[in-house]
């Protein structure tokens, strides 16, 4: 069984490669009578988009959506939704040495084991490409979540190499301070903290400078999510959670809450405390944590305080100077990767880390909706 | 849709509670032919089992699994294959307490949350009790994989609060240094390093003293996998490890290789380089890297190396001494969780992880096989 | 991937096998709150019991479940929901002659040649004797119709060999005429004419005289289904009702509405038209079809009409008589099956048919709360 | 969960509408290697294309297949492949009448009650042009088999109206008679009896001169399978091959072998009888049956000998003749179908058939090399 959709009930799955006609996904699950148009689409693709800056690689790509199937007269049917999104910018060039050396931090020579050959122009199906079609759902996905249940999801980059922001309030930053300065400028590391933000910058460009990349780190939150998400007890929600995230290229940790920091803390330390903060309109009381350390979720299950997720991004893989390798003989060889490529991957991360994290919890919101769905009710007011 | 199955092609689907008759475990998928009795299930269970020493909880189990079905003449036939692991040690007690209190830490609000009410007696579906049903189907999945290939999964802990352990070589490490003292004795802690066992063993003792708990780290290996293991885009074996490993209870953060010490690497110093070592039976050249870093992943895919994992774990939530909290009326309120709680959860967190661990090479070596049997053929010489 | 689960849902996993320990299953994601006891589920379980007339297998087995997990204070709490069933009856007899030949009909060489071998006591997880662990999820699902909508699912024998019952409404058989004839007494072939039930009887009988067996077909008819379940394109409601039945031992074929019968119809006659017959509370109205030819599903989704299904059942494969075959080295054999067999399966056939019909109703009731609420909710006035 | 998805290990999942921008499939699970053009896919398209002859739909659609992903250099890649067929034909009307009105025999009361609302026009997702997209699949699904064990699907109607097929042997037919009149010219009717064919094309005219639209029969014949396909309990081959059919539009009955038939047969009739046939390569017993009345499979596990299918397709719902009806508001109409309708569904429905039935066989084929890759290897032989 290949590995080419996620998720149960709201469940996508993709195909395409970076050099191939252009990526596609199908959705499966979308209630019917969503309001979803091409144009909810862009905002997030654009986010993703190669060349919105000149700290990312400078391939150009309009990554313009086609809505196939499953939206008739501005809204959802129920039945699946396809989008494709054309490649245009595959630019010809002679990639007979990518075909036979194995590119160092590349799944070259995991893909030739496993498949016995690879597309090898831009990484075939490995590339980060494949994530256009993730962020065209993912998008989707949010706009279920905002109707359902006014849930929105929001990343930002924490670091870059030794830069690493201030953030108070994970719940409080807001999608106006990840994308645009102070000074109303675009943000184009996608910082919240303007201090740190312009170190990331000046790191990042210097990086480049050098042919050389960096890795960084970044915080995605979901807030407004109801109390009683997760499936007990593989699906829990931060197992799905934590796969989504990992499923996308270049994260090697996950963390949520107090994460790794839990590893030197005591029991009376770390425990959140319940307490009552009134009622809802139907009277049940509003029941919260005064700290959350235990970032959103207890058991797996949502437990109404903001969803708090780290993932840790490796540097670049691709680098313009040269590194020693082999080739496919298993002989010595040198490798440089000209091309276009992002001296550092967070940036970009941020839309395709949110679109993850957002059809995780539309995912879980319909399985719940389906198995308990006087609780999911009560859940929302 | 609930979530009480884990894996496509080795599949396992798991039912029981804390403190009801039994857990019992359904696994799907094991290919015909493999020795399996009683005896192999029994190993695990007992590094598993509670009251094994005096740094865990006493509750007193006997862990005895019965082989209900897909086992003839002492081999596997193909079919469905469930292990039954009666509960005995279900001491009476009155539960009104916590029947209407919420447990910091715990899931009992998610629960009360997600399904309007909750079978609360020990945490129900929600205590750590469930995983024996994973314990005993990971021994299964690690006959399979030392049958095939000659796999291995091996745990250890390598933090208990601010005690560290000094691990060289992650993938030399024996079952023999993770069970037993240099002199011989069980190493109740599972840390490989004498030293820092010794002085977690007194941490351990002194929370629970206190009435206290600490929380800690573990690292799972996995060595003598194939490369070509890992689905894209979504079932990379990075994704689904991480995934398996957050669905154990206390988890609160995954890594891999340098995991998230990549954050402030850089390119030139993060990638592996690849080298040959040798030609393999087959003429095929044996590609190795000669560092780590990336964990024995690339692409989410496996690349030979050993598997390196790590999790954080929670210090446990069940304190005796007494935390505010509020019960199910939003009411303020007190709790102290007398019973039998382990001090420290990482001693016997190492079985049941490794198991998860199995549970998935396991999985995406039968989904390799099928789809790409040649490749797997050859990956295994 | 092996098959042994079924449904997305409201999913049931099974394992066992005749002469094992026993059966069990496990039901992952019944909705919380629905009374459920052991008791419940006797009912159809006694109506599957072998032994329970003089015209079925003389087998003496208690089948008595036991409620492993997933109810706690009688109503489930939607956790996965475990029940074992022990074998009690596996007579200690010589199964060598079994072991190596081919019985003519049964899957002996189809799992030799599938598996590379086979648990052969009693036709290990080929026999019949699976059916108890569906026909104790059946309850459960039985249950959850009955109490979300009203829906019922009731079978009856329309056809042994060349005598066929009259039915002149299938959506007015009650339980009463199929479990009881006019004077009061069991109805052991389940055929709710009396007439057609007297020669059938008759006419079992005389075949097990002649140590011969019958073949035969049942209809199952669910009514009060709301129109809206079924999932395009391929999980329709009419295809995953025939994989549910086709799914049991001995049937050949499927057909709904009015079937077969279809091929020499031209539309003219073979539509059914739609009427208005009033209004639901909602205001909404209510639409019906003058004639019921469609047998309740049209783009394989429901109608709110009686949901009408025959499946086509063989005769018994297992003879007393001796019939030719060949053993495992391909040598011409005799073989005549001692033991306690149905000379006809159709009595037995009614409940396994009915839990199966009932699981896929629920599973599909399930699955369109989850996306498509509102719609279901009015679905249900 | 919605239900756009078919199959598990060779899994296809579909998207599109009648009048929408056009049909796409993601294939999921295709071993690397296979040769794969968009020249395969246009055999069996041109076969199930509208306006091919005069007695089926006029309505034109080039049906040209793009492959937008998983293809390299001819090759499979063993990642998703993704195939768009766009629409070109839909000419624009009026469709205010469809709109409200419900046409009988048609999904368009269920769509409404199970979604709210539809797009209405042509049918949307529930018309049978959702089928090219099977089509396409199902050719990269006969090549595999093709490829790796010489298997074969083949599809023919038996049955028009009262007009009945005679087929000798359902193994034996080919291609060439499905497609050729002995003459050479196409035979548009797809039944291998020539004087049948001849019989029916008459009745399809007569019936569409009437404004009305007649029923059938077609068979299915998988040939050169090897005995091991299918996977007890549910998964069951003839179980899986059932859903495959019912879920095609208008299909209201499917029985293999016997069939139906077995209903008034005895066991000693019935019963298929093992032989031997001679020796494989390896010295394996060649065992068949002397008769196929089991249809090619037992215990729903293929036995080496032919599958054999049979389905019954309805007479076109659509029919140019006014017939009574009600609108959505439940008041009464009457609506006429004009259009571009087949007067008979059952030529065009040959390589629908063939698509699923191959689809099913490759999952399987798959699905059992993963588990049990030894057997399956010998199966070939």
């Amino acid at each position: 069984m290949a590995g080419n959709s996620f998720g149960q009930a709201f469940r996508i799955t993709t195909a395409g490669e970076s050099h191939g006609p252009g990526n596609v996904v199908i959705i499966d699950g979308v209630p019917p009578g969503l309001p979803i148009s091409e144009d909810d689409l862009r905002v997030d693709l654009r986010r993703r988009r190669p060349g919105q800056s000149h700290i990312v690689t400078q391939r150009d790509e309009a990554d313009e959506p086609e809505i196939l199937s499953g939206v008739f007269e501005g809204r959802t049917t129920g039945t699946s939704l396809a989008i494709l999104i054309r490649n245009t910018d595959q630019r010809s060039k002679d990639y007979g040495n990518i075909a036979t050396l194995y590119r160092p931090g590349h799944a070259d020579y995991s893909f030739d084991a496993k498949y016995g050959f690879r597309d090898y122009r831009g990484g075939g199906r490995s590339s980060a490409r494949e994530t256009t079609a993730r962020v065209a759902a993912g998008a989707v996905a949010k706009k279920l979540l905002a109707e359902e249940f006014g849930g929105k999801v929001l990343g930002y980059v924490t670091q870059v190499g030794d830069i690493r922001a201030e953030i108070v309030d994970p719940a409080a930053v807001t999608l106006e301070q990840v994308e645009k300065t102070p000074a109303g400028e675009p943000n184009i590391v996608r910082c919240p903290d303007p201090a740190a933000a312009a170190k990331m910058i000046t790191l990042i460009e210097e990086c480049r400078k050098q042919q050389d990349s960096i890795g960084g780190a970044a915080e995605i939150v979901a807030t407004n999510v109801p109390a009683g998400l997760g499936e007990p007890v593989f699906d829990k929600l931060k197992a799905d959670l934590a796969k989504a995230l990992f499923s996308l290229p270049a994260v090697l940790g996950v963390e949520y809450g107090i994460g790794f920091g839990c590893a030197t803390m005591r029991g009376t330390e770390h425990n959140d405390l319940f307490v009552s903060t009134g009622r809802k309109p139907n009277g049940d009381p509003r029941i919260a944590t005064s700290t959350n350390r235990h970032g959103g979720m207890l058991g797996g299950i949502s437990t109404g305080m903001p969803i708090v997720l780290r993932a840790a991004v490796k540097p670049t893989s691709s680098l313009p100077i040269p590194q020693p390798t082999v080739n496919q003989a298993g002989e010595a060889a040198t490798i440089s990767t000209k091309g276009r490529h992002d001296p550092c991957l967070l940036p970009r991360f941020i839309p395709m880390a949110e679109a993850m994290v957002a059809l995780v919890i539309a995912d879980h919101w319909l399985r719940w909706k389906g198995q308990c769905r006087l609780q999911a009710e009560r859940g929302v007011q």
